[in-house]
């Protein structure tokens, strides 16, 4: 039965702390819900364009309120972290290598997800340079030089493209975003709520499978 | 010792449904962490104002999901709720009323904004309407004239503004937002982080003093 279950779907941008902080737990949650997970890079920027909104930091008042959070966040779960600098950033590059990975090898490219959070949340690596994103591939033991090549093509790039879509159809406008059998979780503060979720939900898990 | 330490602040506006949900936690939480509670009205107006930002449910995407987190979360803790038509809706009146009344009795007061909260969302009434919330004094036993004179003073309006100011000097931005010996908290789904930081910070709560 657990085969046949949809998996958790895990939408995030590489320039989220919470993002960050939500795949150092995915994959404990997702055991715990016996499910496997859908990463998902996305981009928050036409996300905050169709909200007429911008990066938590840059918010008066709750952008300070969000700094202090997000390093009493760490601290509580024990999760390395530093506000990088520079911050906000693009993430293109690395949203456009992780789906290049995950075409050939899902499991590479998770790796390769937490690579490019723990290089710029713990190391100050500017993830945004594409040069930086593609040594992060290296770090691996992957051959940059095709994965550089392929990152360039317009096959790529419309996948980022039709992806990041997709997703703001499905009413994913932040980060961390989980969608669970179509019931949709925004922040990793209610990852304790998605596990509540699923005890009182049962019989919907077993039976639905529009997550897919 | 416990008489010597300072209340939990608790910011709120009656228009925010997280704040009602959080209206009915918050003496339990008090309760646990050993502290009073000072309730405060707030206005959310002039704080969407200043982080240039809007009512939760007027934001695309953010809205729709907002809506459907307030009936979920509404079940998950069992709280009745039903989301009020007109909503969002100003809030002056029941503020002022509920500032008036903490003046001479903070136990009354903090009854009515129970009556408050409980009127709006689980009876559809307009509690923007003066009449109404001075009906809602009246449903307690006390005489509404008094309490219609008192709001209409220049003294009441002022309290009011500068309460509110006072919550934004502080960084007060949303509803519910709480403040634990200098330590702030933004919404209603912060509380059990609250019951974490308070067993993990004993020695800083035991000695502050400044959230008094």
């Amino acid at each position: 039965m657990a085969d046949t279950l949809a998996p958790i779907d895990f939408y995030f941008d590489f320039s989220s702390p919470y993002g960050y902080f939500a795949s150092t737990q995915i994959e404990a949650l997702a055991h715990d819900l016996k499910r496997s997970v859908h990463w998902h890079p996305v981009l928050l920027g036409p996300m905050f364009k169709a909200m007429g909104s911008a990066p938590l930091v840059q918010i008066p008042l709750k952008g300070e309120y969000s700094r202090h959070d997000m390093h009493r966040t760490a601290r509580l779960h024990q999760i390395p972290f530093q506000l990088p600098s520079p911050f906000p950033v693009a993430t293109v590059a690395a949203a456009r290598i992780m789906l290049h990975l995950q075409q050939s090898d899902p499991q590479l490219a998770v790796r390769y997800a937490h690579r490019v959070f723990q290089a710029y949340y713990t190391q100050g690596m500017n993830i945004s340079d594409a040069n930086c994103a593609l040594q992060l591939a290296s770090d691996l033991g992957e051959d940059p030089t095709p994965i550089a090549d392929a990152i360039a093509t317009d096959a790529i790039k419309t996948l980022l493209r039709q992806s990041n879509e997709a997703a703001l159809a499905r009413g994913v406008f932040g980060s961390p975003f989980i969608i669970f059998d179509d019931e949709p979780f925004w922040g990793f503060d209610h990852f304790d709520i998605i596990r509540r979720w699923a005890a009182t939900n049962t019989a919907t898990s077993a039976s639905a499978g529009g997550a897919a």
